[in-house]
């Protein structure tokens, strides 16, 4: 049986797993994040246990891309103690003599959407995948490849026409205050309401003014790159959330250019638990292999 | 001498043109748009006097450019009364059997600017082009692609937060009211002041607003696209506008992402006198004929 293995890499724990050419989880270990030595010491670890043929890694970020830079496969200036200037794909390189593949987490995830789309006979070609958790981030694949042309994208941080009844609230993003990440991330419950997320009942008003600024994000995406789909994760996102969503984006697009159906042009992720990034991972170190 | 053919399809004129392989114009002349059947005739009747090997459109929109449609080639439902459902593709091909390129007038516009750039030595691989006129439109080269997965882009009508002096102004987009189009196009200054845009003395306060905005505009596309460049052309921008749209750029961004220094990143047209797209043109009906 062929092998693969799949590293996420995360702030706060790092999810590794052994997957098959069906992208069939084998196994899989989370391991904390704390100092890189010790981390990426346990990955390597684990992977020793298993004889994989490619590894697919998406890590969080910023992270190096350009294969012309001499940083490529580095986490750069994140603002994680300890992770700047880490040369993650080169300890796993040294490690293990195998093809690996090396994108952000949110294209991982893109990756992994646009795979099981796939699969699923949906036959597309595009879509933007969107996490809506502690912070916020995007990527998108476009005709099977990732979008960004002199890096990846960080479609978290544009700004948005502010809600009328929001209008008060100075946004959370420590870089841009009210940008989207600012407006909708996890940390804007409390910040907005004095209570944590998981505390704010869904019938809470505030859910309508996230879903008016998640709308305007899916019309950026929508004019600028004209996906297929728009795919929501993160822990912030239910289905009852998405139900706004889609009804803000009616009324603010007016049907501006011709879409799928909305509840399937805006929607969960296919994979569910998570496992976007884990079968993207699979998926991409096969096609490292096969390059 | 081989020579191409390039079609500037405006809503108020053709712009036809003969270059060389050098993208020199040999002969240029402007049709008024009038009817399909006129205009398109007239356009036909020019290129009869010459023998270009390959032409290049760049048309107004919406049009469908996905190959697989029955209805690839045709401008389909633009408000232009009498051009919707127009098979510009169709009519030409079937006057000259030649390869024909086919996209929208700001993606040839940005195409020009690409192989421009190219042959400066720039050395770029991927740039948007915004045009800011009576409308305003976005197109962007990604790897020397056009971006766009289930059709072409419309950057024009994102929404925008609004400039804290501008709360009043409801916007002009028939369609969104205050998206950036509705915020920035020519017809807003009429709206906005009661005097036609050229009248605008240049050191009107409405010129930080129109920044303000378009500094988002840039901020948008620089972090969903990652481009090289954000070229600016169109009626309303000059150099000076510029200059504030980097200012704004600077304060609201925040150095997020690295890019180059803002007087190369956000800039005027290479291409002088609107002939990004003539040029654009030439370079992609070569292109057409070496596929």
């Amino acid at each position: 049986m062929r092998l693969f293995g799949s590293i996420e890499a995360g702030g706060t724990k790092f999810i590794c797993a052994i997957g098959d050419e069906d992208y069939r989880v084998k196994d899989q270990v989370s391991i904390p994040t704390t100092t890189p030595e010790e981390t990426l010491g346990k990955v390597v670890e684990y992977f020793k246990q298993h004889d994989v043929e490619a590894i697919g890694i998406a890590s969080f970020g910023p992270i190096e891309i350009r294969k012309s830079s001499p940083k490529y496969g580095y986490i750069t200036k994140t603002p994680k103690p300890g992770w700047q200037d880490t040369d993650v794909v080169g300890v796993i390189k040294e490690a293990f003599n195998v093809p690996i593949s090396w994108t952000t987490d949110v294209n991982g995830s893109a990756y992994g959407e646009y795979i099981m789309s796939t699969l699923s006979n949906e036959k597309i070609e595009s879509l933007v995948y969107y996490t809506v958790g502690t912070g916020v981030g995007g990527g998108a694949v476009i005709d099977g490849e990732f979008l960004g042309g002199m890096g990846h994208t960080e479609m978290g941080h544009t700004y948005l026409r502010r809600h009328p009844d929001d209008l008060e609230f100075p946004g959370s993003c420590p870089f841009h205050g009210d940008c989207l990440e600012g407006l909708v991330a996890g940390p804007t419950f409390e910040a907005r309401l004095g209570i944590k997320g998981e505390n704010v009942p869904r019938t809470d008003p505030v859910f309508d003014v996230l879903a008016y600024y998640l709308a305007q994000a899916v019309i950026q995406v929508t004019l600028i790159t004209r996906p297929e789909k728009v795919v929501f994760g993160g822990s912030v996102v239910d289905e009852d959330l998405l139900v706004k969503v889609r009804q803000q984006f009616k009324e603010l697009f007016d049907d501006y250019v011709e879409l799928p159906p909305l509840e399937k042009y805006i929607t969960r992720p296919l994979i569910a638990n998570n496992g976007s990034a884990t079968l993207g991972n699979f998926a991409l170190a096969l096609k490292q292999l096969n390059e």
